[in-house]
C-alpha cells in the first residue's frame, strides 16, 4: 500500500508561507490542494507563484477552507492572536494542524487550542523547523553520551527576535538540549527594551532547574541576525550558529569540543536530503497519514506537549518582566 | 642604544612561572635573573627546569630576591592571599610588578597595591596575558568598525573556573569588549555551586550599562574548559573559542559575522610571532626599561587602571552572590 498523500490547506498569505508551501512540495507524502485569504485576489497570487497545482482551489476566505472535505490538513500562518479561534475551527472541521509559532498568546489559549485538537482526534505540530533536521539527531546523540559530553550545566542561547517571537525558538532549543525537562523557576533579565507601543524588541532571561543546571538567552530585535546556541556540559561542549535556519540547506554542522579530544572544537557535518522545514512536513504528513488510514493511530502526544512545554516557559519569562525581574515559577 | 634587558625575579615556583619564564626568555628585553622560594630546593630545581642561565640567582626567600639590587622587577604568582604583603614589600623596594590574577582579595587591598607602586613609581601589570595578543589588536579594529560591527549590545561570555579565578578573565574580557566603560550594575544570577569549605565552584551574573548593553557571563570548574567569547552587535557578530589560551601559538582565529558578508561566521586568522605571554613580559620590560633609561618616563598607568575596573567588578559580583541575588552597583 502507498502512504496516504496529505492534502494541505493553508490559511493566509504570510510570508512564512511560501517557505512551507516549498516544503509542502518537496515533501514525499503532501501537496499543496487549498489556500484561502479574506483577499481573493491575494490567493491567486499566492497559489500562481508558490507552484499549486492547476487543479489546487483557491478561497476569498479561511472557512471556505475548513469547509473544504478534501482538505486533510491546514498549515495556519496566521498572526497569533488569531489562532485560537480559526484551530479551534479547523479541529471541529476534523482538520489536522500544523501551526506557525509562537503557538499562542498564553497557555491559557494554548490549551484550548490543544483540547479541541485532542478532543477531535486531529494531529497537533507547531511548526518548529530546526527540531525536524538531522543535524538535531546527531547532536542529541552526542548530548546524550556520558563518555562525550557529560552532564549538562548551562545552555545558553543568543536569537534573532524578541521574545514572543524568536524567544519561542530560544526556548524550545533550550527545552530541547534540557530533554525537556522543565525549569523549576525562570527570572529574567533586567533592562529589556521596548517600543512605543510597549512591544517587546529586547530581553533576557535566566532559567534554573532542579539539579543545579541553569540557562540564559538573550532575543533581540536590534541585534545583527543571531542563532547561536551553546551547551556546556561536564565533559564536552558543543556549539551553533544556525540552529533557526541552516546557512545552507544540503548540509548543516555543529562544532563540539570534549575533554578526550582536541581543545578547539572540531565541525560535524551533516547532510540534509531534503530542507529541514520538508522533513518537518514529512513528519507532520506521515502521522496525518497513519490517523487517517486503516490502521487508525491515534495522534502523537509528543508535539502538543512539546510546544505546552515552550508556552509554559515563556509565559513564566514574560511574567518575571511583568512584575519586575522576580523569579516565577514554571507552573505544570 | 640598545633597549635595556630587564632582569627578571621571579617569587615562588607555582606551576604557572614555568610558562612565565619561558616567555621571558623568548621576549627580547627581559632575562631570568633571579628565583626566591621558601625551599632553596625547589627554587634550585625550578631554576634548572625552566631554563635560567648558570649565573642566575637561587635565593630560599622572597626576601632576598627583593633586596637583590640587580632585581629590575618581580614577577609574582604566590597566593592572593599574600599579595598585598609582598607587592608592597616589592614597591618599597622598588621592583616593578608584574602581577598574577586575581590581583587581589577585594579592591581595598588592590587599592592599598597600586598606592604602593604609584608612589614608589614602578610599573605595575597584571598578567592577562590574552590581552597582549595581536589577535587582540584585530578584534579591536572590528569592534570599533561602526559599519561591520555596529554598536555593541551583548557580550556573553563562559570561562573555566569559578569567580575569584578565571571569573577575572571573563570579567576582564568583557570590560575590553566594552572599551573598559564600566557597568552600573552588577546582578549574579542564582544556584552558584560551592564546595564544602563554601568556595565558589561556578556561577554567573549579570552586568548592566547606562545604554542598556548587557552582559552575562559563567564561569565554573565543573564544565569542560570552556573559553567562549560572544560580543553581539546591531550590526555584526564576533565569536571566539580560546580567548584566555589560544589553542595554538603560531596563529590564533576569530569568528566574524555582519549583516554586510556572508550569514555564516568568517574565521580571521592572525599570525603571532611570539605566544601572548612573551608579547606581554616585552610590553612590560619595555614599560620597565623606559622608566629605568635616560628619558625617566613615568610608569604607563593604563595597566593598574584596568585591574583595578575588573576588580570592581569582581567585587560587585560577589557582594550579589552574597547579599541573596540582589543587584550591586558598581562603585567608582
Amino acid at each position: 500500500m502507498s502512504e496516504k498523500v496529505v492534502r494541505f490547506g493553508i490559511l493566509g498569505c504570510a510570508n512564512i508561507a511560501r517557505k512551507i508551501s516549498r516544503a509542502i512540495t518537496l515533501a514525499p507524502n503532501s501537496t499543496l490542494y487549498a489556500i484561502g485569504s479574506r483577499s481573493i485576489e491575494k490567493a491567486l497570487a499566492f497559489a500562481s507563484e508558490n507552484g499549486f497545482p492547476p487543479s489546487a482551489k483557491v478561497y476569498g476566505s479561511y472557512e471556505a477552507v475548513l469547509d473544504d472535505p478534501d482538505v486533510d490538513a491546514v498549515y495556519v500562518p496566521l498572526p497569533t492572536s488569531l489562532h485560537l479561534r480559526w484551530i479551534v475551527l479547523a479541529a471541529e472541521k476534523k482538520k489536522h494542524v500544523l501551526l506557525e509559532k509562537p503557538a499562542a498568546l498564553n497557555v491559557a489559549e494554548l490549551d484550548a487550542i490543544l483540547e479541541a485538537c485532542d478532543s477531535n482526534g486531529v494531529q497537533f505540530m507547531d511548526a518548529t523547523m530546526w527540531m525536524h533536521h538531522p543535524r538535531t539527531v546527531r547532536m542529541r546523540e552526542l548530548l546524550s553520551d556520558k563518555q562525550r559530553f557529560g552532564q549538562l550545566k548551562s545552555p545558553d542561547l543568543d536569537a534573532l527576535g524578541a521574545l514572543g517571537d524568536v524567544g519561542w525558538y530560544c526556548i524550545g532549543a533550550i527545552l530541547w538540549a534540557a530533554d525537556y525537562e522543565l525549569p523549576k523557576t525562570a527570572l529574567a533579565l533586567r533592562q529589556p527594551e521596548f517600543n512605543e507601543a510597549g512591544v517587546i524588541l529586547s530581553c533576557a532571561s535566566s532559567l534554573y532547574w532542579e539539579d543545579g543546571k541553569i540557562a540564559t538567552f538573550y532575543c533581540s530585535f536590534l541585534t545583527n541576525l543571531t542563532m547561536d546556541l551553546t551547551l556546556l556540559g561536564t565533559l564536552g561542549n558543543l556549539y551553533l550558529h544556525d540552529f533557526v535556519v541552516p546557512f545552507q540547506e544540503s548540509v548543516a554542522s555543529f562544532y563540539a569540543s570534549s575533554q578526550f579530544s582536541l581543545p578547539a572544537p572540531s565541525e560535524h557535518a551533516v547532510m540534509a536530503e531534503l530542507p529541514q522545514e520538508a522533513v518537518m512536513v514529512g513528519e507532520f504528513a506521515g502521522l496525518v497519514g497513519s490517523i487517517e488510514g486503516d490502521d487508525g493511530s491515534e495522534p502523537e502526544k509528543k508535539w502538543p506537549l512539546l510546544t505546552r512545554k515552550t508556552q509554559l516557559v515563556l509565559d513564566a519569562v514574560q511574567r518575571s518582566i511583568e512584575r519586575g525581574f522576580e523569579p516565577i515559577d514554571v507552573v505544570r
